[in-house]
């Protein structure tokens, strides 16, 4: 190899990146408050986010249209109509006082490479579908995941019962909108009309940052065990009550905190275990804490990992609350299977990292996606693009331009390279 | 011996404990809310009870009158007028939603006592006036120990601009209860008139009722160095970002409770360290907190100890912080000295204990009292009597009459018993 082919992965460079930080910015300006990113579900800012989407795919090749839950879709033609999908695709809604690239990134980089394909005027030997969901986060509602739920054909009719903060029911949200509750079935695709999903996203963490590498292979989405822990001990005056003979909820669960850390921390197959919610009763500098109700969040990479770990930092927790004569409550409040990236799909993922001039390195993600629900109609790969700091759901939520055109590169490469499964 | 003079502290009694306990109960019938007992300073509950105090003192042969702050005093005069007085006394305010214990036990025992001296016609060669002071526990304005600090002649004039919770100054209150806010400096004494301070007071905590013992002799009442920690790391989600590259706040925190308990139970000399109020931010489920302030309340029989124990603690929080990378603040928010009991008084106190056949048990105050105050115009000493499961501040604080009268006798004893220092 002669000097000048050794291009390093900086200086090449696409002009897709440019695009897409451009749309970003775009669809920023678009939310309820204007100095906190919010763009949620069903509301105006919804439909004009969509709009301007549904512009987009049009010009970049694509029939779209909004579908019946207010997703937007995208479908440019393989070299003959009607042949089943490649479907990219990410969400379009965000949380409250949001970064803006959760989400838009994967949507408009695939909108992008579509674009890509129609001003080489390329024809691949299947369709592509590029899909914006409307609602991943599931701030308005109880529910997350509703907009790639209906596309799965899982959506839950109860849910449009639920309810937002001010107490408009989902259903009469949908009316307003302009859609029709009663029709969210027309949503639903077929597994045959699907060959895959693929879906590029912002890491939201910290780790493609720390090895400086620009984009990683996911292996699975995590699954997730949600645990609410109740303490109960004996409050007591903080100068009366000897050390020997408190029952002190907060120190018990400090211990129990130290467990859960400590056994994670030991793991060394992605395991990662959250304390994140703490309240200690009643609450006075020079009172023992009586009552302490804490959250534990439980994620690994596959679900015999997670299990096992639940149990034993359960196991953990009873020998503590027992030893310390404390009462323990423990309840599951919450539990997500694992979604596993399927080995064929994520092995074209590595092959177009690799051809783009990067490392292949491949992570878990902890956070929930699309995926989750998609992964009941197709195979589901994802690509993560590195993120400042590992920061997201929040304002300083960045993604360098030069980043966002190596992911947008990467996904264009798997594309063209794309060959179904065998 | 003879087994006939062999009488088990049980059998003894007196009709002290009744008298006590009765007007325990009439006195806890005056409140501000008729549920949860709450008897506040200068309010019309302090007015109703204050005269009801007073006629129990005349009726116990004591001249009495309401000070210049709101205290009842009583003087029962020795065998001739004049006389420096062995001063006793506690606290007549509660906190709300309070036990009827804490202050009026020993207030009332004292009053009980001194009835008992005089239905025997006894004179002493000093004088004995029992003290009910208007404020102890500080609820209505921003100070502790209002009535006693009075007494001692260090009330701070400032106090009178505080405010309680309605807007109402420390000096429109006195003058609404009929009291002169320019005139506190009267309710002053001078050393010379008083040969001791001792209090009766419940334990407020367990170690009594542990022991098995009915009453116990003070050795101090405890110093306390209160710290606000503040421990700062980075916020993230809970599924994304592994453990080693975790700066987790309430982990941190958790770690600094560890360290604290296990310090002052290894500390075999009274040592205690409480963390009371732990918020941990922002506090959801599935996000590492990256903020967290907690208190610290550390308390020890004599400053020496304490300080080098809050020294120490200090130490270990600081390089937990550093050893997770976690910015820490760390202010001392409030400290009090120890207070030590005389030992010749103290000394005495444990006679009378003996001589009423109770083991001679002595135990540190962990909670602040009158004699705070007092030790800068008298030499202190206290009784503690136990209460059950060390409940106090709570309405379940309760003490059985057979202790209540133990601790009349043992009082009673000290005072006919009683030699001023030489």
């Amino acid at each position: 190899m002669s000097e000048t082919e050794l291009a390093t992965p900086e200086t090449k460079r696409s002009a897709l990146g440019d695009e897409i930080v451009g749309r970003i910015n775009q669809l920023a300006a678009i939310s309820e408050t204007p100095a906190q990113l919010a763009r949620i579900f069903l509301s105006p800012e919804h439909r004009i986010a969509a709009d301007l989407i549904l512009v987009w795919m049009r010009e970049a090749g694509m029939a779209a249209h909004l579908d019946a839950i207010g997703n937007v879709c995208g479908r440019y033609e393989g070299d003959r109509p009607g042949l089943p999908c490649l479907m990219l695709g990410s969400h379009y809604d965000t949380v409250r006082d949001a970064g803006k690239w959760d989400g838009p990134l994967g949507l408009l980089t695939a909108i992008s490479c579509v674009a890509d394909l129609k001003r080489h005027g390329r024809r691949l030997p299947f369709a592509i579908e590029v899909i914006g969901f409307a609602d991943e986060e599931g701030v308005r509602f109880a529910s997350t995941l509703l907009g790639s739920r209906a596309v799965a054909g899982t959506f839950v009719e109860s849910a449009l019962n639920s309810r937002d903060r001010d107490g408009v029911s989902m259903r009469d949200a949908m009316l307003k909108f302009g859609l029709d509750p009663d029709h969210i079935g027309a949503a639903a695709r077929a597994r045959r009309e699907l060959l895959a999903y693929v879906e590029l996203h912002i890491e939201q963490g910290p780790v493609l940052e720390q090895k400086d590498i620009p984009v990683g292979v996911v292996t699975a989405i995590a699954g997730a065990t949600r645990l609410a822990a109740k303490l109960t001990g004996m409050a007591g005056h903080a100068g009366t009550v000897p050390m020997a003979l408190r029952r002190d909820a907060l120190a018990g669960a400090a211990e129990c905190i130290g467990a859960i850390e400590e056994f994670c921390k030991t793991d060394e197959a992605g395991l990662v275990g959250t304390v994140g919610y703490l309240d200690a009763m009643p609450g006075a500098t020079n009172v023992i804490p009586g009552r302490v109700n804490f959250t534990i969040d439980i994620r690994a990479p596959t679900d015999p990992h997670r299990k096992m770990a639940v149990a034993d930092i359960v196991r953990r927790i009873e020998a503590i609350a027992k030893r310390r004569n404390l009462a323990l409550q423990l309840d599951v409040t919450h539990e997500n299977r694992t979604v596993p990236c399927a080995p064929w799909l994520r092995a074209q993922v590595a092959e177009a990292v690799a051809a783009e001039g990067f490392p292949v390195f491949e992570l878990p993600s902890g956070a929930g996606h699309d995926g989750m629900a998609m992964i009941d109609i197709a195979d589901v790969a994802m690509l993560f693009v590195r993120c400042r700091g590992g920061i997201s759901h929040h304002p300083d939520e960045h993604v360098e331009t030069v980043d966002a055109d190596a992911g947008a590169r990467v996904l264009l490469g798997l594309v063209e390279n794309f060959r179904p499964r065998e």
